[in-house]
């Protein structure tokens, strides 16, 4: 069986990592060609691609596994070359929206299968990647017809290590839109209160700040500190859940507003509900 | 030296056993006594008290370690009766905010230093102290007079192993504001948002979404995690810097919503300028 990558840092290459068998003969390419070479030395890919066409010649799995609008890109262009792929061929992705991508491929006319394993590290690269990153970890897997290629996308996930999911596209992106996305744009917001953004001053209070930075600031900027491709991706491919997310988020946000900012003292016991509520939830839920 | 705490939960307790001495003789109180009377089974102190009064009898330094608003009020308490104390007396705390603090202790006439050893868990109680939550980590002291005050608070902080940094209370409640007070409610809204709050429905996308929440979940919901009268007391106790936190972030929130709430595609280069710009600030600033 022929695998073929497009696309190979933090998620590709954990992926080729934790499927390597003698069953599969996997090639793989990026723009640059890092990932692949690094891939190829240590022992994770079979053959570097030196063209996305090289790369998809008679391959029976693709594996889109570029940022969100390099995926895009990739299927519209595969749309055309489709006929170099084996006959019974089968793409995937592994981005972490679905909606736009499930589309892209419907119209490039593409037999394909819309995966997002749940696992990620704010480090990306090939150089991150890590053979147990799926290991009991969901993966979904979106609706697909025929029946065929969904077993072979499958049987992938699983031999990762990770637990298939299946979900519909729109599902599977307001879910993430809600404990991924949300969290994603709170974490980048957070660090551009505190320390400013391009072409403004930094806050006068950002000095004194920083050296107190504790466990809690950093924990609520690790997700800031992710890849930037990925996060644009995710942004411009699932912005309609995103941003029913961040107008309900914005609502707490005035909520909270409404009890800190009055001319009255403080309503603490208003307070300890919510901290209170918040709090109860968040543990029930513990991940 | 003769130490009596008011309070022995995480914060305290972990003083108390980071700063084990045969030449202090350490009393603690608490509403309940359930984390003297622990403390006392592991050594950590010498002596359970079964009254306030009792435990500040003749102190020579007395640690206010409740929640804020508890640690308002011992203050006020104090005040009366302070005569009850050693002479040469020092009074300090380890409250999260310090300007309503230290205003409460100067109304009090005591002899106070503020101090905010900069450390903490998601966990809380004397169950969860540990030695070493203060090593390294800095420990802020606001002004005081006398100096010879400031000089036995300051031994306990290093006897602790932190960094001693002097700071008026009014920066340092600026500055918590933004790295860990705004985080906090940042943390706790965002639980709100996709888990609902008490008398509302959770969202429907909730059920689907927490079977996939990953480590950015739970990264970004940690600090919702914590202790609740901590987090109530820093918000009725820190109001004023954090509504000017609060609303400095919903404008960044409004910024994310211009961005991606309008009738044209998304503009991509735009999205990865602000989160480029945000992952370079926050790993700039890396803790």
């Amino acid at each position: 069986m022929r695998v073929a990558f497009l696309g190979l840092g933090l998620i590709g290459g954990s992926l080729a990592l934790a499927t390597r068998s003698p069953e599969r003969h996997v090639v793989a390419w990026t723009p640059r060609g890092d990932g692949p070479r690094a891939a190829l030395s240590a022992g994770a890919i079979d053959e570097v691609a030196s063209s996305r066409d090289e790369a998809v010649q008679g391959a029976d799995l693709v594996i889109l596994a570029a940022p969100p609008l390099e995926i895009l890109e990739h299927l519209r262009w595969l749309g055309d070359v489709r006929g170099t792929m084996a006959r019974s061929a089968t793409v995937t992705d592994v981005a972490s929206t679905k909606t736009a991508i499930s589309v892209a491929a419907r119209e490039a006319g593409l037999p394909f299968v819309g995966g997002h394993p749940m696992a990620g590290l704010e480090t990306s690269g090939f150089g991150a990647a890590d053979a147990q990153l799926f290991r009991d970890r969901p993966w979904i897997l979106t609706e697909a017809l025929p029946e065929a290629d969904r077993e072979v996308v499958e049987r992938l996930a699983l031999d990762a290590g990770a637990r298939v999911i299946g979900m519909g596209a729109g599902d599977h992106d307001r879910a993430v839109a809600a404990i991924s996305h949300l969290p994603l744009v709170a974490s980048a917001a957070l660090v551009e209160t505190v320390l400013g953004v391009e072409g403004e001053t930094a806050p006068r209070e950002t000095a004194d700040a920083l050296e107190l930075a504790a466990g809690g600031w950093a924990s609520m900027t690790r997700l800031a500190r992710g890849d930037v491709a990925m996060a644009t991706g995710i942004a411009a491919t699932n912005r309609d859940a995103l941003v029913d997310q961040l107008l309900a988020y914005r609502d707490r946000i005035d909520e909270w507003l409404t009890l800190l900012d009055r001319p009255e003292p403080p309503d603490a016991d208003a307070l300890e509900r919510r901290f209170g509520g918040a709090r109860e939830r968040a543990g029930r839920e513990r991940t």
